[in-house]
């Protein structure tokens, strides 16, 4: 990219003045048209030190309405975000849709100099590398706008102004050692910043290079290049776009109707000793997996009354209150869902050490957003795979995932419900909505046999869960998080 | 792609006739539908020699309307195509709108192939990779859909196959030196594919493989993926697409209305001396390039009478006939229409050796069509890129390149106007339109200006040619293109 890049002329000044009070004008129109067209625009600013990526995007939002954007300084990851996975502290700064984020040194930034710095090694740069590439296309596959812009000065240029800064002592604060260090390795830092935006060049989030020697034309630059992109991205209300060929390895699992239900039982008592042991169990290894540092995702999906709550229950009842926390979740809120459906569930990604439950899950998307048509056919195709990228992270992060699918049959979901309607203490637990969901058995069956076909990968495998009878669902579920935290404790000796 | 490749479970017998029944059914009604849609759709046959493309194609062809498809296979280009660009032979075969094109073994197999075999080195191959990746981009970018199939067999299926053709007399030929050689050194093409997949694996146009170890098993994917793939473009009536930072390099070039004309003229007497100068120093210019095999396209644009026929005549006059052939360019014929709109140019690229001038060009795009609505915004800002591209193509594979604009001010317009309006002999050269165009005079130098700052590539300069005097126009036009050709040849020595 930097290699090749041939420079725009800069403008005379006063053509330079008519253009940027021209392209402020039509940036402000903009504002409005994105937050009526709920377009989410994502800006990235990356660049040499000192090439004023701050000092212009501060010109830029000077004529920009507050209430449309957020600005966001990429700094080192501090020591709580390094215990997230890498992308959780960059996702969780997406715009909503018709806002404006403006992220100065982004995750570019951080993997550049992780390379750099030795800190990731061939191998650990080129995965940052795909799950940037990964990232970026489910943003902008979900609808985001995302301009990458790029600020580039010479080696000369660089040093004149880091010089000139530490001249000053009102500005000598603002020259680290690692600008220092830029500038006296300014062609190793030129290759890998030029081998990064080739990887990450997609034609759907194309890079810009912006010319900064002067910070005028700077501005002018990423002015004509916002609104340019928004005019386009508006082109686009709805946009289908290619299905990916699974990638993943995936393992065979048996359709519903295939599994046996009547035989899985458990006699109470058996229950009760199963249970003491298995909660005891859970006890220790939760203190373990606290001092290994290793964090455990559990899913939760399953029919209606099939007997989700009281199984989580157990499994949380073994569990230090300190150390985990249950995420109910309910229809998107309106900030929610005004952002990428996966962003509610990354910003509840549990630390290292940690276990997050989840009652309902990101595969809302494959199940009743696809059937209640709360997004388009080409979304939940979309998603199996979007959802395995997702689970994908979470696994190279070194997370155990768990997902349970708690299946009962349609006679016993009958019983329940009527049990609950004709209990008043139950009856809050039963809406209209549970009933019309089970006018659609057929079709929730048919989504749910396919979201297991397509997202049963061998590092986030699907464990279904016999529920007819509670009691063994319940002890199914407890050994299952047993064995796959063992599991995992073994690999990590 | 195919080492982190997951195959699918084939389905059991039953099941397989059942969607293949169903994938026929659908086919057929996506081909009325992408004929209504006008959609055109490439579908591209890679692979292992004897994973049986050929063969699939034959079944699923098998059930559509030969109207609306056509099939090509790939061979190794002829001597004739090989004195065209490297993506002349590829180009052409492109569908039109409403229609199906196959390829068996493409552009991929050239070049893998090329590069297996060292005709490529790594630069050259490179530089193939680049041209691919904006040629696909091209393709998708302008509303084609772009289907990458790669049929795949291992290293053992293969050679049992090979083993199989050669043991049967009536196949035996099919098993070529190169089949044999490529099941020999299985790894090291494996690894050639998977590279070339990676690099070539656009989110607007990715590669699905197929596992080819059964038949009717690749057929019934191949037409999943195709219906798949129709519905996912139909769902895109008409897409916007971002536009790409210019990376070629620019030169400056005055506007137009900074261009003198009054003082660039020349007396009859020396005009006549120096057209005979140029036009044997041409003629000669002319064998050299023959024989050194060097092609040279000639492109004319400028306003309406400005005098390029003319100026044509001086220049092909000085030309061997067998070697040159000039290209009026009037609106496209509706069979070029239906197709990406540089498709009429690369069908008419000369030969090496040979000379191409082109009455008015590829850049239409950005002057009429863009100024008559004839394409969207998008579309004409989208060509400047494309068409920097286009044209690098021809600079790489070796050509000269000439692009002249005929340049006359408004009032002598008006007078050569009238008089082909008062002259009877020449009223045919005048035309309601011309007046037409003559009252959008501004917004057509306006295109032209910018058409000129974002085309003058170094590789493919433009030259305004002051025609108010058309001697001086046409003795600066035989320089020019005597120049250029010059200078040419030096570099070639």
């Amino acid at each position: 990219m930097l290699k090749d890049w041939r420079k725009e002329e800069k403008p005379d000044n006063e053509e330079l003045s008519r253009r940027l009070e021209q392209a402020r004008i039509q940036l402000a129109a903009r504002q409005l048209a994105i937050k009526e067209k709920h377009l989410p625009v994502l800006v990235i600013l990356e660049g040499w030190g000192a090439a004023g990526k701050g000092s212009v995007l501060g010109r830029v939002i000077r004529n920009m309405d507050p209430r449309f954007f957020k600005v966001d300084v990429g700094k080192e990851p501090s020591e709580e975000e390094r215990r997230r996975p890498f992308l959780y502290r960059h996702f969780i700064k997406i715009p909503e849709a018709g806002k404006f984020a403006f992220l100065v040194g982004s995750w570019m930034k951080e993997i550049t100099r992780g390379y750099v710095q030795r800190e990731l090694d061939e191998e650990a740069y080129k995965n940052r590398l795909v799950s940037v590439q990964r990232f970026e296309r489910q943003l902008t596959d979900n609808g985001y706008l995302v301009l990458k812009l790029f600020f580039h000065i010479g080696e000369k240029e660089q040093k004149k102004r880091l010089e000139e800064l530490s001249e000053n002592k009102s500005t000598k604060w603002r020259v680290t050692d690692a600008d220092l260090d830029q500038n006296r390795n300014y062609k190793k830092w030129e290759n890998v910043y030029d081998e990064y935006m080739e990887q990450t060049n997609q034609s759907s989030a194309p890079w810009y290079i912006i010319d900064s020697r002067s910070k005028k034309w700077a501005e002018l630059q990423m002015l004509e290049l916002m609104v340019q992109a928004i005019d386009t991205a508006l082109m686009n209300p709805s946009r289908a776009v290619p299905l990916l060929q699974n990638r993943f390895p995936l393992e065979a699992i048996p359709q519903l109707s295939a599994i046996s239900l009547q035989d899985k039982v458990l006699k109470e008592a058996q229950y009760r000793e199963e249970l003491k042991v298995c909660q005891k169990r859970l006890g220790e290894l939760h203190n373990e997996l606290y001092r290994k540092k290793i964090p455990v995702v559990i899913a939760y999906e399953g029919w209606d009354a099939a007997g989700k709550g009281g199984n989580i229950k157990r499994v949380a009842a073994a569990l230090d209150p300190r150390g985990y926390e249950v995420h109910p979740i309910a229809s998107p809120e309106p900030h929610e869902k005004a952002r990428h459906y996966l962003w509610r569930f990354w910003t509840r990604l549990p630390k290292e050490g940690h276990i997050a439950i989840f009652d309902r899950t990101w595969y809302g998307r494959v199940m009743v957003e696809r059937l209640e048509g709360f997004c388009s056919e080409n979304d939940w195709q979309r998603a199996y795979n979007e959802i395995n990228e997702f689970e994908k992270e979470l696994a190279d992060w070194g997370a155990v995932i768990v997902k349970f699918w708690v299946q009962i049959d349609k006679d016993t979901q009958l019983e329940r419900f009527t049990l609950r309607q004709n209990t008043p203490e139950k009856q809050w637990k039963i809406t209209d909505e549970d009933w019309r969901n089970r006018e659609k058995w057929d079709a929730y069956e048919e989504a749910v046999n396919e979201m297991l076909q397509k997202t049963n990968t061998v590092y986030a495998p699907w464990c279904v869960l016999e529920s007819n009878s509670k009691q063994y669902a319940r002890i199914k579920a407890l050994k299952t998080v047993i064995a796959a935290i063992e599991k995992k404790l073994k690999e990590r000796v």
